[in-house]
């Protein structure tokens, strides 16, 4: 069986869309054809998708939990990231795994109406008080189930989290999210991944560095070849702050980029998440290893944690990708235009980042990012992921030419999570006419999710 | 006769909403009584409006046909502030009195579904291709039209435009911009003030001087004199970019800033706008004379002018408002951020602002730069103008206490325009279950006025 959808427009890539795009797919959820120029009428048993079709957004950095932090975090007199990660903690210590899940799928869910086809969740939070072990690894379990849930697909980047800062031991919250060492990380993993289906479509594991506070270079090492050997991607927080720059600086005389550079963390499978506050040759290290740089500039503003080179970061050759990281805004649109608008207040100049290219960050290079090649891009042999948008809302009425050209400025410019209508993940509606197709009303989920963690409820 | 609000929560001040609040207004559009702690039982026969309601939101700087270059202006490679204006003037140039009303109209109709009930409409239009007068002012007429069209409150700024720079004549396009010296100006703003009907409650007319690059230091006199004579609010751009500080110090002397003191521009009535690149002597003049400023950081971000010093100017004594200015984005909720987020990334430090306080920038603190005192808040004697948005949304749910504490941080930091159900404007229902109830579908009418200006239908 084929199923095939009729695009009114269809972005293909560069900075124009195609009028008339049907698309076909298989059983399989793969792609078998893409075609322009298509007249709905000679496509008349196709699905209908009015307005402008892309591939699905792809949210590289995702902390689910952190979703809980919204609104209430930003409220408290003067601050720093310092100040917003002991409340993230105080949340942290909240939950259990049918929490997790129930949250988890509700914010996935949230993800999916503002047109995110696959979440990369750096995923930390993965014992109960005190560092208890659960059986099972059911928090990372609680993930996997809260993304079938919701419908979207998913890159479970687990995350190696062994020490409080570098030299320092584990707080109490902490040691929810440690392991006995690398390889006691290395042996809860292999025992997610064994939960997973070989024929599993949708789902992939990873691997994570939570950053060079939290794992010392004999672990991190241990993490690097782990990764290799699986071939799996390998993401890490790097230098969000100048803090963990002197740290890593004082401690082993080299940034953060460095020190992963020499225990050969870096590369096409790696992914440095912010990266922010880079040194010249930080970036020349990222670019020349070809590793990709995550950028969550809602989250960066809201930490304060300054503007990352993503132009130089460019040049040098890193793919960039995007992601939403804590949530207090779930909107790759914003996130994609927030790169080049934020570039423009840190130089003053226009233009560093063309609309196509931001738009390779929101999908495709995000997915390569995750471990999915076969996704991000409306061509034959792709997924059948897509997202679209409106474009009779007043988002987005009247920003292109009726003949897609343009179409990708408008997309990152002016697009945002509530013109999306229709999502498609793996051949699978999930969203349709803007509501969730498989969880119906997303917002009472969420309340309930998160009141029931604060106690805050009316 | 009496119209009476049951609000589920409403925002009266503050950092925190009050829990079912009555607001009961008269004929003449004005809030009688504000009651907290009223049960839904209790008053059966209000309106119920679910969700937090606010006063309604004020755009304090607004060129309505800048709407027609969203999408459109961000394509093309780099640039900057000056390239931009290229394409704004090559869009001016299309414009008569029927296609600005037609456009002005569905972008008042835009900011009414987005929460705006107050719009200071900066405008500087007044002529004809080749600077030839129309009779009656008719896009000044055309203006007031629009926003009648719309249902929102009205204060057209009507701007001095004199020259193309400082000892640079006008250009083409500026020729529609300019009348026969100040004088004149002044005399074209009194023949359309006497087209406003005695006892219009949702117009009035204000002043503005475009820009010292745009109106000699003689003819500033004369306009900051017919403000004064008329009590009338006073604008300018101040500062947007440094080539005009450049410009003016080079000229004489002073600073954009230090120019409007020495011609005795400044004051309570006084707003400058966008304010980005001030000295610190800059700062402490408009704060000691109590002069506002109006921020637009989204358009700010998009036009790469940089990021002013918001902290400063409000410790100074300015109060700030704000403004979608080029509508790149029409949404107050996201300026009320950005101002703050801003900050956050050129300081590294969070909570510069309080949210009660971005709410105020966003409500009254505008409405009072607009010359509307009773104007931007629930409270008895202030006129019944509100705006509600959904809390069972994905972006709302859960960001606050059911009680309403912490309400002022949620809606600043996660209340989008598309999560607007109801507006009111001057007692009367504009926008109710997010649609337009003047006009219906607004979308359509962006495309068609938009479409028909850059020949670019389907």
């Amino acid at each position: 069986m084929t199923a095939r959808w009729w695009c009114e427009l269809a972005w293909l890539g560069g900075e124009d869309a195609e009028a008339g795009v049907l698309l076909e797919a298989g059983d399989d959820g793969v792609l078998t054809a893409v075609t322009s120029g298509v007249r709905r009428a000679d496509a008349p048993d196709a699905e209908a998708l009015g307005g402008l079709t892309l591939p699905g957004l792809v949210n590289a950095h995702s902390h689910a939990f952190h979703r809980a932090l919204r609104g209430w975090t930003q409220a408290a007199g003067s601050g720093s990231f310092w100040t917003w990660r002991e409340r993230m903690y105080a949340l942290a210590a909240r939950l259990d795994p049918d929490r997790y899940r129930t949250l988890a799928a509700a914010v996935f869910a949230e993800m999916a109406l503002s047109g995110i086809t696959t979440v990369g969740e750096f995923h930390y939070l993965h014992h109960g008080p005190g560092g208890r072990a659960y059986r099972h690894d059911a928090m990372g379990e609680a993930v996997l189930a809260a993304a079938a849930d919701a419908g979207v697909r998913l890159t479970l980047l687990d995350a190696c989290y062994l020490t409080g800062g570098i030299g320092t031991p584990l707080n109490d919250v902490q040691r929810r999210f440690a392991d006995a060492g690398a390889d006691g990380w290395a042996s809860r993993l292999e025992g997610l991944i064994s939960t997973v289906p070989a024929a599993a479509r949708t789902v992939r594991v990873g691997a994570a560095i939570h950053s060079v506070r939290a794992v010392p270079p004999g672990s991190i090492a241990t993490v690097v070849g782990w990764a290799r050997h699986h071939r799996a991607p390998l993401h890490a927080h790097v230098s969000e702050q100048p803090a963990e720059n002197d740290a890593c600086l004082a401690a082993y005389g080299r940034t953060p980029t460095g020190l992963l550079g020499a225990l050969e963390a870096l590369g096409e499978r790696f992914t440095a998440v912010h990266a922010t506050h880079l040194t010249g040759d930080d970036v020349a290290l990222l670019g020349a290893s070809r590793s990709s740089v995550c950028m969550c500039p809602t989250t960066e503003r809201d930490l304060a944690d300054g503007i990352g080179p993503a132009a130089a970061l460019w040049n040098a050759g890193s793919a960039l990708c995007l992601g939403t990281d804590s949530h207090a805004v779930i909107d790759v649109w914003e996130e994609a235009r927030a790169v080049e608008l934020d570039q423009r207040l840190a130089t003053g100049e226009r233009g560093l980042h063309a609309p196509g290219r931001l738009l390779e960050a929101a999908t495709a290079a995000g997915a390569a990012a995750l471990g999915w090649p076969g996704v991000g891009r409306l061509a034959a042999g792709y997924a059948a992921d897509m997202v679209t948008v409106r474009t009779d809302g007043v988002g987005l009425a009247g920003t292109f030419s009726g003949s897609g050209a343009g179409a990708a400025a408008a997309a990152v410019f002016a697009a945002r999570g509530s013109d999306v209508t229709n999502v498609v993940v793996d051949g699978r509606t999930v969203v349709a006419g803007g509501s969730h197709a498989l969880l119906g009303e997303v917002g009472p989920r969420l309340r309930y999710a998160i009141d029931s963690l604060w106690d805050t409820g009316p």
